[in-house]
């Protein structure tokens, strides 16, 4: 694993290779081969342990709570290696429904972090008891993603926005929303 | 072209090969070599006259307009065959900035068309004068993609849902809105 990680730090998974792998770390090839079917398995456990899931303390601040699920997003997409290796990876998910799975599961405590931050919003009546939170989740990651991929890098003013459309119903403004000036 | 598009409805972006094309085009492989120096630009151009690019007619009527704007996002990338490949190469894009600058290119036009609908209901006041209709766009976008990349198909729901999140402020429910019984 720690050869895996080696190679993403360097070269990408682009150029992670199993050969260079099994070198580094002097065990078969083979060996390898049978434990990881595809590179993308490889890469996917390689990862798994370096994604950010600690909990997201919930503050019962609603505004809070949303804004720190937005950063949250954006710190895993957008920001760590995990999320590099994901761009670079994403298109082979289609062809690939085993790495897919497994980035999925890896994903999971990451996205259990957020529902529950969420969930307890909704529980308390600050969110809509029957609001689809799984949506509201991808609506989030999505547009972060998305904007990663066409290579503009998400913006402190991006969590404004997303967050003040959840909490304030407000649509998204070209220009920040004024503070009180008090 | 024709040989490109052959090849990416067949075996798919990761399939075509520059051999192929130029063995079934019957042109020399230095020449396609010359004129696309990647794969990605090469089905980055031959994909370029697939867009759907029609412009939208605006109605006038915010809901409509809006919803036209989301089932057109979910055909093109979810549903054209654009979009299939878009998928395939997507990762790529982040190492080549030259296909990307050339997918954003192809997108432009789409882009444009949506952006002419949803400029019109600015003007008129049925969206804020001031809304910041680029990250609108990537957030109708960003969840289609999203959606689709973890495999998930977009459903008729989601056109519902993320409809009602922009034209009533409505955040999305579990449940469709109940319609009126008149």
């Amino acid at each position: 694993m720690e050869a895996t990680l080696e190679q993403l730090r360097t070269v990408g998974y682009r150029g992670l290779s199993i050969e260079e792998t099994a070198a580094r770390s002097r065990v078969d090839r083979s060996m390898i081969a049978r434990r990881w079917s595809t590179k993308a398995l490889l890469a996917a456990e390689a990862l798994a342990g370096q994604v950010e899931f600690r909990p997201i303390p919930a503050t019962g601040n609603l505004r809070t709570d949303v804004r720190r699920v937005v950063q949250r997003a954006i710190q895993v997409l957008a920001r760590s290696p995990f999320g590099r290796v994901l761009v670079e990876m994403v298109s082979e998910l289609d062809a690939d429904p085993e790495a897919r799975a497994q980035i999925l599961q890896m994903f999971g405590p990451a996205r259990a972090a957020h529902l529950d931050v969420l969930q307890a919003a909704a529980g308390n009546g600050r969110l809509p008891y029957d609001i689809d939170l799984m949506l509201l989740l991808d609506i989030i990651s999505g547009t972060v993603l998305y904007r990663r991929l066409l290579g503009r890098e998400p913006t402190p003013h991006i969590v404004d926005q997303l967050t003040d459309f959840i909490v304030d119903l407000r649509l998204p403004r070209a220009n920040p929303a004024q503070e009180p000036t008090t």
